[in-house]
């Protein structure tokens, strides 16, 4: 992990499953952040509460309030992480917030079908917007040249089950409305890379295998990882990113995973 | 064109463009489907008026209103089109309604990335479920047991700014909310080819190729193909799609282009 030197980074749904183990693992590394933005919904409710008791001990852990389905909360965000930077940019966005509903191709409704598309792919399409002149300030302020997440990175948290070359599980579970989400939340990943790559913004899609957390648990399947598992082997991966994963979807081991 | 026997068709968006393409290249076949639903937003508007004017003297022809994005509507146009067929299955369902959005990047709004997914991607698979059981039908009643457009198929007109591979024309139009909108089609097709092919039901993407139609029109710049090529040459695709067509995104041409 050596390779990993990130001033700052923020991601969403930073309070449970994959979010709260990348703070604890950002907390954990030998260089760590000189500030992680926890950015989630609420902040004050009962399911923030280990967040809140982690920040009470890190001072570099700022919590931020923000719903990614809400340009103005997104918009308050940016503006809040701006005054914390005090000038600085925002090396790593991490848009981690998703949602999954549990309905086969035969039951999924319009409303769930824009529900989860709201969360899943318009936020990260909002949220990137709303920090990209952070990210382009930290890729400016950069010593490198080079694409890289200790430089400028925005790092989608997407999946396996996005992917429709692989036909991932289709016989245990249908999701049509997170696989559709998925897949055009890759597509924007691939956008990403394209339109911002000339401003030395790395951006990749990553999925976190099959975690055990409140999403990944399947009535009647085990998932194979833990947090843990995952998270670290995720940031190994962060800290080898470079001009040739800009624009693709990679597993927490680094395989590509074909679109 | 031989091998294309369709006793029923239903198009979406067939008031203009491809969809009116498709509706005037039908009843040109040597053997013309008994009924062809051509079904449109507003058939009583001044845009429906070529429309109507085909329906006056072709009485296979029969004008279903339609919105894909308001679930009422898809329900009485199946109520509509069952009632037509007095008891025969529907053969072909072709989703060719389609909107696009002419944003970059970074001007890319919520609201336009909600209405392009309602349309482009929510109505496909809303209007699937409706006539599924018509499909089923047709499928059941069909003395063939391969997979063809002949026998029962969902056809969804896709776009290579679908294909997250491609990366095609990024520099010319960047379009996010479309392609985001396409690659998630793209999913959903596969899905259903997942998941109805245990009935019989074949189903793909195409993409109809850059075609001179309203859409396809960016200003200072002509499209290679005129709707009657695009949609002639899409008709011998259909007479040709079998079993491992299914679940794939073809052009044209026939060529299957990368996800």
């Amino acid at each position: 992990m050596a390779g990993l030197r990130v001033r700052s980074a923020l991601l969403t749904g930073a309070n449970r499953g994959i979010g709260l183990g990348l703070v604890k693992h950002f907390l954990q590394l030998p260089n760590p952040p000189e500030r992680i933005f926890a950015a989630c919904r609420d902040p004050k409710g009962e399911r923030a509460q280990e967040l809140q008791s982690l920040a009470s001990k890190h001072p570099s852990l700022v919590i931020i309030p923000l719903d990614v389905t809400d340009p103005a909360s997104i918009q308050a965000a940016a503006a809040r992480v701006t005054e914390h930077l005090k000038g600085s940019g925002l090396n790593l966005l991490i848009n981690n917030a998703g949602i999954v509903k549990w309905n086969s191709l035969d039951t999924t409704t319009r409303e769930e079908m824009s529900e989860v598309y709201a969360t899943n792919t318009i936020g990260p399409l909002l949220v990137s917007q709303a920090f990209l002149p952070l990210l382009k300030k930290a890729a400016q302020g950069s010593p490198s040249s080079e694409l890289s997440c200790s430089r400028a990175a925005i790092i989608n948290i997407s999946s396996i089950g996005g992917s429709i070359a692989s036909e991932s599980s289709w016989d245990m579970i249908q999701i049509v409305s997170y696989r559709c989400s998925k897949a055009a939340l890759n597509m924007l990943t691939k956008c990403q890379s394209l339109g911002y790559r000339q401003h030395g913004i790395l951006c990749a899609a990553l999925h976190p295998g099959w975690v055990q957390t409140d999403m990944g648990s399947v009535s009647g399947h085990t998932p194979p990882l833990t947090v843990d598992m995952s998270v670290q082997m995720m940031l190994e991966v962060f800290s080898k990113l470079s001009e040739k994963d800009s624009g693709t979807l990679l597993d927490w081991e680094g395989k590509v995973i074909p679109w």
